[in-house]
């Protein structure tokens, strides 16, 4: 199964790229690294408002985690054109907005991981960095950005 | 226009190389790519102390933020030599001093994106990640860090 | 000496590789970079919690932040066979688990960058972001990830 078979048997369809809302592009290619800017948790394509620790349980946050990495996706989509030219997903780096007493940053962070997993199999297994931030912008309760490596051309 | 004539006609003077006060180097390069360490903010060559939410406002923030990028420009040109040698700006982490309420650090960041845009036109034009923090060292209201790309040679 | 003689000199044995708790791998190669993933302080094989500012002194902190930077080795070790083939510490980013009002994460981030230049010279002399967090996954005062170089073969 190709990435978009396994997209479409998850009736999963990628957003479109949306603009940022400030002075920076969603992502950028250096020889063979992909950058993709922090993208934000939306839900129905308004910020995903929330705290864990306060409003928001773990299980809340890891589908933020995963809505996250659906968007990651799209934003892949537009930078390559072809999903199937991703070599590797290199690095997640994942906020959580967290009270001080919130402690399970990584089990919101595997929303997106086992979603990478799940789409790209060995290629989406990536190196991670979770951790709880004060806040995010517009309030949301997660931020992830991402490297990704293609190939040689 | 240079980079070096738009800063002259923004009456901008780009800061000497200041070694950290710590066990690091404030920039390297590996390839094509130049790392910078995190550069906190500062006013009048003093830490800028402050935190959003709770004693700077979003517009002090974008200022600072500014400060910041200048700051990280002289370093670049410290690294590099010349700074038309510069291929493009890759990537900004941008971090805020913030309270748990403050949402609005992309507004602070925009500090910092903007300048860049400003100098460098679409060789400025990064991806970034912008969030609250609960600390930075000695108190900063905000620290960046920064990739960049120059010329193959 | 080479990296391994200096590490017996001063008695640190490198940890084995424990596999992450969460759904990615520890380390990754892409080109001549190495990424390894955020590793949280341990103590006596768990994690080490505690808050800087709140439960930790400084100099607890910059103890933790040096047995990260140990544990951090030991990866690099499982990921190039051979330390001796590193070209470069590159980069740390050092998350401090703290309260609102810890503003001395460079000290304990200077833990980890000390024992990078003792053990590796010049070579292990990185850029480094170090900032204050709102938590940390299962509750650790540290967490680093890192990126370095290796020779071209």
């Amino acid at each position: 199964m190709s990435v978009y078979e396994r997209l479409e048997a998850l009736n999963i369809a990628l957003p479109k790229l949306t603009p940022p809302v400030a002075a920076f592009v969603p992502f950028l290619r250096s020889g063979n690294l992909i950058f993709l800017a922090g993208h934000i948790a939306k839900l129905d394509g308004q910020p995903w408002v929330g705290q864990l620790g306060a409003n928001l349980t773990t299980e809340q946050g890891k589908n933020a985690a995963r809505a996250v990495a659906i968007d990651l996706m799209g934003t892949l989509h537009a930078a390559v054109g072809d999903l199937n030219q991703i070599k590797r997903i290199l690095k997640l780096m994942v906020l959580v907005n967290s009270t001080p007493a919130y402690t399970e940053q990584h089990l919101v962070a595997n929303g997106a991981s086992e979603f990478f997993a799940e789409i790209f199999g060995e290629i989406g297994m990536h190196v991670r960095c979770a951790f709880g931030v004060a806040q995010i912008p517009f309030g949301a309760c997660v931020e992830i950005d991402l490297i990704a490596e293609v190939d040689d051309k």
